[in-house]
């Protein structure tokens, strides 16, 4: 297991952390003054920057991608809906592209109209054959240009709102239904906030290692880290920084990297109550010292 | 399927739903008055009327329980405090005897001193651990006075808090290997609410019904009903009425009644920011109409 503690080499800040601070082109300029190597923005903040001046500044400073976030959101009421969805999940492929990300996180979808608060129907299964072929056809255009999809599953108590795939298992059995013969353009993005519960994540984590059928290639793309609090007080934006909750993060760091994984530790923050309403400055150096006492 | 729309034959109470209004007696008395022929009671309540009290009321009714809540919270710091958590949980079977309860409900326990905000330690793996011990414990006890068990699996989000125990699956592999004979002294107290989210959900209903290695016993002691909101405000008290949510309840019902269940569903709504404000007559006969209509 990687040494973390001397300093933070494979520290990745994803931008949704100081998203309240900053626009993204400050928060690149914060995060390369403190010499982090990667973060993981978010399309609307690129887009509230422009996508070229954004690529421009990466490159000014020889920063690089963890991840891009995000696509997905594939279940819709409606053929034109989903079409829709296809055609946004091409157009975050290409943005993926262009900023040189190596995956585009899928935050799945799931209940069409529930994120809004109006359900356009409750069918959990339609919602997931809806994302099995909505995968399978964004999967298609990112072989093509070359940019690997990297399906995220959430907490289940996202499974109604933003993602019916909510375990690593069901992420890894899309995996290997979509690319049986693991070309690494399909993996899944590991979140431990959304997975640490799961009794079965050792045992997935290996599995997301060997791949199907004893292949060597691995279906980790992205490794996300926060903690969970307790109590939690919200649902969505109530995340703890690493070390403030009751996640074994150490303990699945070394089973993501039995399993193969040596990329970035990214870390993700939403924290409405507590790390939003902090300056930038200590959001940041925060996640520095923490990765490397208790990631 | 059973047909619920006529009538509220096997609608059951978890008196929960009317906590905040009335005390177990008035709960009891409103109850019969309604023709509901069963309750799931908390100890806490029968506590505070008396057990001797709430038993002769229950027989002059001719009211039945579905279920007891609850033993469990076996995982604790020391020996102590496991050993503590045994004489309490021996106190909860005796008490579910008394009250001719057909099973005790188990909330098992998580990572001891989180539900007070003070996790005393954070291995999952141990509280895991602890928890079948606990159970195994108790189960002796159990079978000597005739009193089944019931894992109830919580929702992941109450992972760290209340129960380690968060899928169907899992709580099945506990029974198996406590109660590989499949005697009905261990079984699984199935609340939508906590599991609906699950891709398993189907394929292990069907396991709980089958039993294992072919077994005809039935694994399922208990059905809990509410609905699952989205938004969902609060991760504890915001569960809502049957037919107010996205939890797909009659498919459900289906694949529990195929599996072999022919008991109570009982309604069990915590809900502090709606059916906890309401007058407590508006939720029974709320909780009546929604059996008929939705469940």
């Amino acid at each position: 297991m990687r040494d973390f503690s001397q300093d933070h080499y494979w520290l990745s800040i994803n931008t949704a952390t100081v998203r309240k601070q900053w626009p993204l082109d400050r928060i690149i300029d914060e995060c390369a003054r403190r010499g982090i190597r990667a973060i993981s923005p978010w399309r609307d903040q690129v887009a509230a920057v422009g996508i070229d001046p954004v690529a421009k500044q990466l490159k000014a400073h020889g920063m690089g991608l963890s991840g891009y976030c995000r696509g997905g959101f594939f279940p819709a009421a409606d053929a034109p809906g989903r079409q829709a969805a296809l055609d946004d999940n091409r157009r975050a492929i290409d943005e993926a592209k262009m900023l040189n990300a190596p995956c585009l996180v899928l935050v799945v979808g799931a209940l069409p109209g529930a994120l809004a608060g109006k359900p356009q129907y409750k069918d959990m299964a339609r919602a997931r054959s809806e994302v099995h072929d909505g995968i399978a056809a964004s999967l298609e255009y990112a072989r093509a240009v070359g940019m690997p999809l990297a399906i995220e599953p959430l907490h289940p108590m996202q499974a109604a709102e933003r993602a019916c795939v909510n375990t690593l298992e069901h992420a890894l059995d899309l995996c290997d239904e979509l690319d049986p013969e693991c070309t690494r353009m399909l993996g899944v993005a590991l979140d431990i906030y959304h997975v640490w519960w799961d009794p079965k994540l050792e045992q997935q984590i290996a599995r997301a290692g060997a791949g199907p059928q004893g292949h060597q290639s691995s279906r980790l793309l992205a490794y996300h880290v926060c903690d969970w609090l307790a109590p939690t007080r919200d649902l969505l934006n109530d995340r703890g920084m690493m070390g403030d909750g009751v996640v074994e993060l150490k303990k699945i760091r070394g089973w993501v990297e039995q399993a193969g994984y040596q990329g970035f530790s990214e870390a993700e923050i939403f924290s409405e109550l507590d790390w939003w309403q902090r300056p930038g400055e200590e959001v940041l150096d925060t996640c520095i010292a923490r990765h490397k006492s208790s990631v």
